[in-house]
C-alpha cells in the first residue's frame, strides 16, 4: 500500500548550500594544512527544518534552487537524508559553506561563498512547480540569495494563501514584516524582531524622555510579546519568536503564550531556531490550535537540538523526554 | 586536416586536485567570513607541467586519477583549458585544496584535503592505458596519493624505458633516488635533491671532522653539481636541479652545466619548478640534446612562472624576451 500524504510540510530553503566540515589539528593563518577529515552535507535553514521534521516523522517537502555539480550534491545528499526534494535548476552554480574546524581549540572559521544569481525566469519557475494541493504548510527559512526580489517571502505567502496553504516565514528584517503583511504565521529571534520593527516604524535608535537609550534589560522582558503583537496587528495570523534563555513567546488573535526552557542546555545552539520552526510548521500543518501544546514541543524540540553537534539533528530521547515538562504561561 | 602528434608531451599528475581560491576582506581564526570571489580549477604538478607546455605551443596529454563529482569538475576544467586528458577512474572521491587569499594582508592560507585512496586495481589500469606509442615523453611530478606502492614513479620509468619513451620525473625523497636508478631523467630543487640523497647514503646529519655541521653556504655551491652526478652514477639519463637565486643545473652523463637566473623577479614562486620540468620533458620529446640551449628555456620559463599569479601560467612574451639572455656555464 503507497499512502500519498496530501499535507507535506513544504520546507522551502531559498539559499542551499553544500556545508563542508574540515578538522584540523591548529588553524595558523597563512599557513598550509592538512585536512584530517572532510564532511559534507546539504545545508540551509529550510534543510534544517526538514531534517527535523522528517526526525520527528512528519512527511517533509524539501524546496530550493540546485544549479551545477554542488547543485547536484546537494541533491544527492537530501536523497540520501530520505527527505524528498522538489528543486528547481538554476544556470549558475549553488554556494558551499566551508566551516574549519581547529579540533584543538575547537572553534570553527566559515567561509559563505556568495550563491548563484537567481533571475526572474528561474523565480517563476520556482513558484510555479510548489505542489500546492499536496502541501499542509509551506514553511520558508532564511536569507534570500542574489537576484530574488526583497519581497520573495510575501508573494510566497499571498500565493500560498490563494490556494489555501497557510505560510510559516522565518525570517529577519523587512522580510519579516513584510511576511506578517501578507498573512504568513512568522518565526524570528528577539533580536531580529526588535530590529525589524524598529526599521519599520522608523524608532531604530530611538531614546526615551531624557535622552538616554532605554535600559536593553527591562525593555526585553517586556518587547518581545508586544513585538509579536504589533506583528499580528500588521496581518500576521501569528508570531512564534525565540528569545534565548527567557525561553518562546507565541501570540495569535486570540491569545499570547511565554514557555520557559526546560533546563540549562550545552551544547551548539546552531538550527535549535529551525527546529522550532520545524515543530510550528508541523503543527500549522496538523491543524493544531493548541498553543501551549505547541510551544512545548518547540521547546523541547529547540533544547534537543542544541544537545547533537550538527545544525538539522535532534536528540529525539531528549525532546520526548522534556516535552511534557515544559511550563507555559498565558502572557 | 586533423594532424595527430606520435610526440605527446605525457605529463603525469598522480594526486590530481581541484584548486579552489577563496578571496577574503580580511581573515580572523574563529569568525564566519563572505567570500568575495571563488575561483577553481584543475591542479597538481603535473597540471601546471601541461598547462606550461601546452602554453608554449606543444601537444600534451593530461594522464591522472580522478573521482566522483571533484573528479568530474577536474576533468572539465582541463578540458576547458584545452589540454587533452586521459583520466583514470577510482571509486574515491577526487581532493580539493581550498586556499583562503586575505586581499587586505596578501597571504593565503592553505587546507588540503587527503585525497582517494587508489587501490591496486586502479593502479594497473591507469598503467595499463598509458598510450606508449603516442608519446615523446611521460613527465611524471608530485606527490603519490595515498594507497599507491611507493615506487610508483620508478616503475612507470621502467615501463616507459620497455616502450622506448623516456621519462621525466619531478620528485623528491624516495622516489627521486629510485626513479634515477630506473633509469629516468630527474628534476628536484637543491633542498629535495640533498635531503633525498642524505637519506639514501645514510649520512643526513653528517658532520665535518671536529664534530661542526659543514657551512650551508660554502657547501650549497657545491654540492647541487654533484648531488646531480650522483644521481646520474645511480642510473638517471639526466638531473635538472632548480637552486632559487642560484639558478639551475644539468647534469648528464656527457656534461654539466649551470644557468644563472636572468634577473630578480618578485611574484609567485609556485609552479616556478613546473614550468622548468615542462620545458626540459619539451626538450626529450623532441629530441633536443643543446642543455645549454635547453636550460636557457627552463631558466626564461621559470621565471615567467613567477610573473603570473596563478601556477600554471606563464608570461610567453616575458619568456621570449628572456630566453636569449640566460647566461649558460659548463661546470
Amino acid at each position: 500500500v503507497v499512502v500519498v500524504s496530501n499535507d507535506l510540510l513544504g520546507a522551502v530553503t531559498l539559499n542551499l548550500a553544500l556545508d563542508i566540515t574540515y578538522d584540523v589539528d591548529a588553524l595558523t593563518v597563512g599557513a598550509s594544512h592538512r585536512v584530517r577529515t572532510v564532511r559534507q552535507r546539504a545545508g540551509g535553514k529550510g534543510v534544517n527544518v526538514a531534517r527535523v521534521a522528517h526526525e520527528l516523522g512528519y512527511d517533509v517537502l524539501a524546496l530550493g534552487f540546485v544549479g551545477g555539480m554542488t547543485g547536484e550534491l546537494i541533491a544527492a545528499d537530501l536523497f540520501d537524508a530520505g527527505l524528498t526534494a522538489l528543486l528547481t535548476p538554476v544556470a549558475g552554480e549553488s554556494r558551499r559553506s566551508v566551516a574549519v574546524v581547529d579540533t584543538g581549540a575547537g572553534d570553527a572559521t566559515v567561509f559563505n561563498e556568495p550563491g548563484p544569481v537567481v533571475d526572474a525566469d528561474e523565480w517563476r519557475a520556482f513558484c510555479d512547480r510548489v505542489p500546492w494541493g499536496r502541501l499542509g504548510v509551506l514553511a520558508c527559512s532564511g536569507s534570500l540569495p542574489p537576484g530574488l526580489p526583497a519581497d520573495a517571502y510575501a508573494e510566497l505567502t499571498a500565493r500560498a494563501r490563494h490556494h489555501g496553504v497557510p505560510a510559516v516565514i522565518d525570517a529577519g528584517g523587512a522580510a519579516l514584516v513584510a511576511s506578517a503583511k501578507a498573512g504568513a504565521l512568522v518565526r524570528a529571534n528577539a533580536a531580529e524582531l526588535r530590529e525589524a520593527l524598529a526599521a519599520a516604524d522608523g524608532t531604530a535608535g530611538r531614546v526615551d524622555g531624557d535622552g538616554r537609550p532605554e535600559p536593553a534589560g527591562e525593555r526585553a522582558q517586556v518587547d518581545v510579546a508586544a513585538g509579536a503583537r504589533r506583528l499580528i496587528e500588521l496581518g500576521a495570523t501569528g508570531a512564534v519568536i525565540t528569545d534565548g534563555a527567557a525561553g518562546m513567546v507565541a501570540v495569535t488573535a486570540k491569545g499570547a503564550w511565554r514557555a520557559l526552557p526546560v533546563e540549562r542546555v550545552r551544547g551548539n545552539p546552531t538550527g535549535a531556531g529551525d527546529a522550532c520552526t520545524a515543530v510550528v510548521a508541523a503543527a500549522v500543518a496538523g491543524g493544531n490550535e493548541d498553543w501551549p501544546d505547541v510551544l512545548r514541543s518547540a521547546v523541547a524540540a529547540s533544547a534537543a537540538a542544541v544537545l547533537t553537534p550538527v545544525a538539522g539533528d535532534i536528540e529525539v530521547e531528549a525532546y520526548r523526554r522534556w516535552r511534557p515538562r515544559v511550563v507555559v504561561q498565558a502572557v
